[in-house]
């Protein structure tokens, strides 16, 4: 590729994914293709999809596609559900917006409980809604677990509950593409039919991998669906998948870093990983507070380890700070998406990521912020500095 | 990844597909994920799309999805047909029959002319059949072009004007996943409606993208189109791709491989590439027949310069024979597929491969004859080499 | 290699070198070694030949050694002075007395004048001694450029001016291992006979070359030297290094690098570069006299924009600052040599670096010594920020 | 760098050094360097010094320089003996006279027993030179074990064994640059006081380090030594290296490299790896005789592993040969040197090398003596071929 003039030292991409990518993924990725067909692949394969299981903590069958989110929410649907179903998606943010669209688009009958924005998903309201339908319209309930676009967490166990104790028989649906691998999820424990995810997010990867995580029940399911479906059919995966081998040519080199990325995350430990990104988010909201502004959570236990984001000022653009920060101090933000365009932007903290990474961030946060003109108290830094310094990072054993 | 015991020296990659990845494209892979939506991704957006029309040689919209091959089969059949539409697919081998399967099972009416699995399709048959089809049910033909499992190659260009002399205004669908930048394709002046392809062949990258070059013919019947879609959905990608973006994730490294792979074929030159593995083919089935051994393709003019198709002598199993090759010599080479399973092998000299590159495959093949008792004459390596010594190879300017 | 229990995120290498080895220096090394006596060898090393007197400013010729910097401080002494001949070194610090050992040790009389170690050496104490060397024993000035040890820059072309204005003939020798393409340097301009520099600080390179920039005095010089010699000799380079070879095996990777890297110095402009360390080394300063803490560095102009030593306060060791910063915040700081160990730490603000970069190293520092409880006032990083924020960085064109 | 215009495939470095560098070296080679003061440098230092014992079969110390191997060659020399001192050198070719000219130019009287270039040393010439010197003047012998201009190998047990009969005091010193994990080779077991090797051949990385290992006596020998020294000296390293560390900076990302070279081949066995060369060895010169040429080494039983070289018939020259084959074919052989030019070509078939590269360079040499008129039998692929098979390759176990 021609190199653009060059700025010196490292970017930082500091949206909430893809995440950075830590050279041992990307040297693990730069080796020579195997062949998908052969021996030796069997034990790559095999390894994938048994350290994935680890991760979504499942002991029922993992779902690996050479695609991206976007693609394991379209499979989360069609191997489940039949034209003209009736879904019910909580509208957390953006991305729920999206996946809701998606339904609609390969005709589905999506349901929405419209949110603020500001919170994860209320699972009174879901269980309210469920207990209404007494004919049982509703096949699935759809939620997103960490909302990318607001950076607020939904209480997946507590919807499990809900929708319990309604005796509601909707499967449970969940995307949790930014939030698996960075804050806690567990698939089997809080009883999950379908979990969504991709590689860009706490797995460390590029994009181009993404994953389903299936139950007993969403795989009886399948069996009834009657949506057309093929790319994504896990009826053709989980054959070859038993004895290590994929139905269709996979992403091998994805595949290296893939399992390379599974070991990294137990190197370091799962709940080390988990306190790290929530130790992250809390010195960040820290800073924003010491600046004076506004998360866009404002519902306590919500707030995100993943990412923040941060209101402007009324009357600041939030797009025209991202630009400053990116011209003067070659970082990327996450910017705001659809309702809360330019009133937002996003910090990620995710992924292969530590403190000092995370003071650089902040302080250019801080220095933009000076830059671009936007009313904010100094100390945001500072601030964080203080919660890091009282604070005990989690530590590898 | 654990390393297994070692072996010295390089693994040969001698399957018709992935192809071996040369260095230079895994560097370019080997580096920081960028902001998909930054000021800077939409220059390598803009690279990425209009390089790849260079490479099908068209100037209508080129689709890149995040995907495999497989996905790109599905992609061109969900955006131009609708629910219950009659195909015409011409079953070349295996891979036209994987592809008429996915028709069957995405709710599409696939209606297959067989073939003897030992030539390319017969343009007189397809327009036979399109002659009959005076109600014009029949609203795409689907081709292709090389048939990976059998190393023959369909004349697309005769197909397409046998077409036209029927006057139907069928769709003419083609798959070049294992043909594109490895032997000549003009999507445009050949009429192509659909193209589709992948990453891990002549493209020289590791699998995880695919393509489809449109007509606006295939744009308009898009349009009129009611399979449902999202992943897929042309119009989305086409907005986006516009400005250089993309509507959801990118594969970002993959596409770092892609700009760099098609850099290097425009160095190279795409009639030299094209040279280079025709005089490869030759020499290969030079080999073939001094080794005593039949080529699968039986119909002249229809041997591939990818891929090489051996029938074993009766009684010996090609399995048997590659598994020697790779425990002796360390090369995969590829299998025999569904009904000649175990009857054939194949060989891949397609990708960045060179003259001595061939000879170690040759005379692996050779050695591996003697080992595994399978009758031949010596000398087909030689044979082999007489053909390279008094052709020239194609030359860069 | 086996890993370590991992940590997340990056580690931070603020060392005053080896700097950070940016990725498209380590990807330009990682490639397949070529014949080294080949025809296309000859381009690379003209190139790294070429464009290292584009660093130098020279249009002398300058040597290249796979060789550690230590090795090209032997080779400028052993091709120009003879046995048992004096030379004046100025001890500016732990690197320049390493350098007098090292003459010695060879069988030259090195006579050194002591510094404080807190500035840069004296042009005037220099002249002082010269001038009373009637019989011009002394036959070579050595100076260090950059202390690494000290943080302090000795004025080279002030030195120059004063030996002109006594009239001596000594050669004037410099060591800018740590200084070139960091802060200014002017081989040609400040005439200097021979300079002397690494790959691994300002050339962003690992470890593993080194330089000798000659003068024509210093190539007439050693004509008449009579030290043994062979590895380090000029004339058995210079007669291939004129073609693009060299008289035994080149470090071919670290070529593939040092080409990488001078280009992206010229990218950057070389103008750029200084300014930017420059302002770096500045607002590193502000952050200590923020925290109250002491710059070893005490004459005003001397102070380097590569590295700033800072002084613990009195009864704080400096290593176990470094200890407590490097297991709490996973980051290398440098350590106290020789007559300062355990009394300074070293903070590199050197190579591959930019504002963010130093914001995470001056956050370090801070919460560093806070958990250290070592005596300071909060406010150093906010300080730095402060300078970043008041100056603009300096930006290719 | 620019890219050239593209040739496909690989390119073939078969020069005998340096040799092909495994993706798997280049790999662990491209990581961020590391503090080399700080504690996790320790643990890579031991691995490299006690890793480069096991390969040179010793209990004693061995050396690690940032250099090329002429300077390993001048630090055994400038080690272990004094101005002026007579040292007994066996000039079985190109590189052993380089050595005795590098002993010269340090002051040294090297006494050459000449050779004819086309076998190794004569155990029975040393001996006979020994046993007059009653003096004992002579204080070192110098031996190059496997010759890389010629390949022909030296008898290097048998030299100690002869050596020691008559008696004399004097010190073996043996280079084995190109012999050492290609070739047997037992430091201790053969009573060697001095090995001298490089990075760039058996251990399989780029070059940029060398080597001395050294005995009892060889250390004894330095504490007498009186050459001035510096930068090759071992007492300055082996105070460090029992700690790990070096006296100077190492070049840190080559140990990264060893470290893992180191593990390869014991990963596949140093007997499998010694071997392996030996087949290949034999089978290149069945290839010859097979072409109707001659190989240089006419001594049976040296014959060398790691290269075999050819002479060329009266009239024809090697080096227009050797340029037609990396023209036409893209493969890099190794010219003949001094006394030999154009009369010779190498082959190298040592370091990361199997059956179906040896294949790919014969097949290349076969068809480039055709394309450049050499007179030749045709055959010498399939000859190799033969012996391939009848043999068995040796095996991880």
């Amino acid at each position: 590729m021609d190199q653009p003039r060059r700025r010196a030292g490292r970017h930082m991409l500091q949206i909430p994914g893809p995440s950075n990518t830590p050279d041992r993924i990307l040297r693990a990725m730069d080796g020579a293709v195997m062949d998908h067909r052969g021996p030796d692949f069997a034990g790559l394969g095999r390894r994938a999809l048994e350290g994935m299981q680890s991760i979504f903590r499942t002991e029922h069958p993992v779902v690996i596609y050479p695609a991206s989110g976007t693609g394991a929410w379209e499979a989360a649907l069609v191997n489940t559900l039949s034209p003209g179903d009736r879904v019910l998606m909580y509208e957390t943010g953006h991305f729920a917006s999206l996946w809701a669209k998606l339904a609609r688009r390969i005709g589905l009958e999506p349901e929405v409980i419209e949110g603020d924005w500001r919170s994860g998903a209320d699972p009174e309201a879901i269980a309210r809604r469920l207990g209404v339908d007494r004919e049982h319209e509703i096949r699935a309930v759809c939620v997103v677990h960490n909302e990318t676009s607001t950076g607020s967490v939904s209480p997946i166990s507590e919807i499990r509950r809900a929708i319990d104790e309604t005796g509601h028989p909707a499967l449970l649906m969940v995307d949790t593409i930014s939030g698996l691998a960075s804050i806690p999820y567990e698939h089997d424990g809080w009883g999950v039919d379908v979990t969504v995810t991709g590689s860009q997010k706490g797995l460390m990867l590029p994009p181009g991998l993404s994953f389903n995580a299936l139950s007993p029940k969403a795989l009886a399911a399948s069996e009834a669906s009657r949506m057309p479906r093929s790319y994504w059919s896990w009826d053709e995966m989980l054959g070859p998948n038993g004895k290590g081998y994929f139905p269709y040519t996979p992403a091998t080199n994805m595949l290296y870093g893939l399992v390379e990325a599974i070991d990294m995350l137990h190197e370091e430990g799962l709940e080390n990983v988990f306190a790290r990104h929530a130790r992250h988010g809390a010195a960040t909201r820290a800073a924003v507070r010491a600046w004076g502004l506004e998360v866009l959570c404002n519902k306590q236990g919500h707030e995100s380890g993943v990412l923040t984001a941060v209101l402007m000022p009324e009357g600041h653009s939030a797009d025209a700070f991202r630009a400053t920060v990116l011209e003067a101090f070659d970082m990327s933000l996450g910017n705001g998406l659809s309702k809360i365009a330019d009133k937002v932007f996003r910090i990620g903290h995710l992924g292969d990521f530590n403190d000092l990474m995370l003071m650089a961030t902040l302080s250019g946060i801080e220095m933009g912020l000076a830059r671009a003109g936007v009313p904010h108290r100094p100390g945001g830094a500072r601030a964080a500095m203080n919660h890091l310094t009282e604070t005990e990072a989690p530590r590898a054993a």
